[in-house]
């Protein structure tokens, strides 16, 4: 089993739940198995907020924390996993069956990172700008004639498998290469707020350099999310990417006359 | 993952659930899950029934075996597992943890034996008298603080475990040990009827021989039950041992006297 502190360092999200009792069935589960930090992003019914209030409730639905949009759910997770069926996706980042998922997770809680959790509304999963918040996907084996889960069963099954099965993964790493993962201060994972700042600064350069607002709506916006995802940078990455960003983005709104000619 | 075949080889059995929603929650995580047969015992609201038959429903709710008593549910079951948190009681049969039930099940499927995977009404899991039939009880590793699972919850955890787990374990048996498995004849699981039979003959020798009636009505049948399974016993032993109690019980009631004497 995880340690508590360990358990400290999971977020679970619940992106647009449109059933009350799901959230409530979601905060059972992580009181079952442990787990305290429940974050609802843009609930499609808010009664479930009454729910909070009752006597007897859950910690974990008193304590939840509700954000408008995943960006901010996952602000500081250094990790963000995306849960769902596959069955109609081809999926951008690297898939892990839920099986193998534990021994990742705890490699990142024990270098310092934080892992968010994240389950799509029940009628559509996961939307594509949702994914490109997530590092990696996870998928549960169903059978597929019925692929898709319950999202309380869902959930109950992920965070059993986690608690479970992370700590015999996190003793074997702890015990095999103890001194990389403490002392490489390169490796310290990077929070999803930051790659989102840099996503911005990159954006804001790439509109001044001459690309129409309107291109950079949607894919571009995602595909570039991905990529900076998928370069897992370190700290010092991020800031010297930043700062060469941010320099190229100064440079050329100084100069109003080199961006408009690109227009 | 196991085979379809051996999928067929796990009954799923409710006893007396109070929620027509938990029934559909259960044959819905069956169906993710690849199995197919469930049995529900005396449940207490029959409305489920209705739902049985409404388009688009599971075939597991459609082909759900009622049973009035779990004697039935389980009659052809050679390995009972009784699911439920154990805070309160003191267990009688082995426990097992969820994440150490998967080879067991595996090896007793494979050595042709048939499983029942049982759980109690959400108000107060299984009773007592429930226990009494299960050779031995699973138990999920829950937080003590939170340890009540949600029951269509529960069943989705033991299903995933059980389905996901059991073949790298029944492949390591089938490896290391095919020839007792396939050959031994005495080792023929004995389907859970066999041990009732048995049971009641025992029982009846021992009302003829003077115990009273009333005293064998709940402790001393409780406790028979619960040796029977703990014996272990195959087809040949259960021939024997019914063979000799039928004399035995014929012997004391061909002279009334005996009887009469002792009580």
């Amino acid at each position: 089993m995880l340690t508590d502190a360990q358990r400290e360092r999971l977020d679970l999200v619940l992106v647009s739940p449109r059933n009350p009792l799901n959230i409530g069935a979601a905060a059972r589960a992580m009181a079952n198995f442990g787990f305290h930090h429940l974050a609802v992003v843009a609930a499609f019914d808010p009664t479930w907020r009454e729910a909070r209030s009752a006597i007897g409730a859950l910690d974990q639905l008193n304590n939840a924390v509700e954000s408008p949009t995943l960006a901010e759910a996952v602000a500081h997770s250094t990790l963000v996993v995306g849960t769902g069926t596959l069955t109609y996706r081809k999926p951008e980042q690297p898939v892990v069956a839920l099986p193998d998922l534990a021994p990742l997770l705890a490699a990142e809680i024990q270098r310092g990172g934080r892992v968010a959790l994240v389950f799509g509304s029940e009628k559509h999963g996961l939307t594509r700008d949702d994914l490109s918040y997530c590092h990696l996907l996870v998928e549960i084996p169903t059978d597929p004639a019925q692929p898709s889960m319950n999202l309380g069963q869902a959930v109950a099954v992920c965070l059993y498998e986690i608690a479970v099965r992370s700590q015999a993964a996190a003793t074997v790493l702890a015990e095999t290469a103890p001194a990389d993962l403490a002392t490489t201060a390169v490796s310290i994972p990077v929070p999803s707020d930051r790659i989102e700042i840099l996503a911005n600064v990159v954006e804001q350069a790439m509109q001044a350099a001459g690309y129409s607002p309107r291109a950079m709506e949607a894919a571009n916006r995602h595909d570039l999310r991905l990529l900076l995802r998928r370069l897992a940078l370190s700290h010092a990455d991020t800031r010297r990417i930043l700062g060469i960003f941010r320099r190229i983005l100064w440079r050329l709104k100084r100069d109003p006359l080199s961006h408009d000619k690109l227009e």
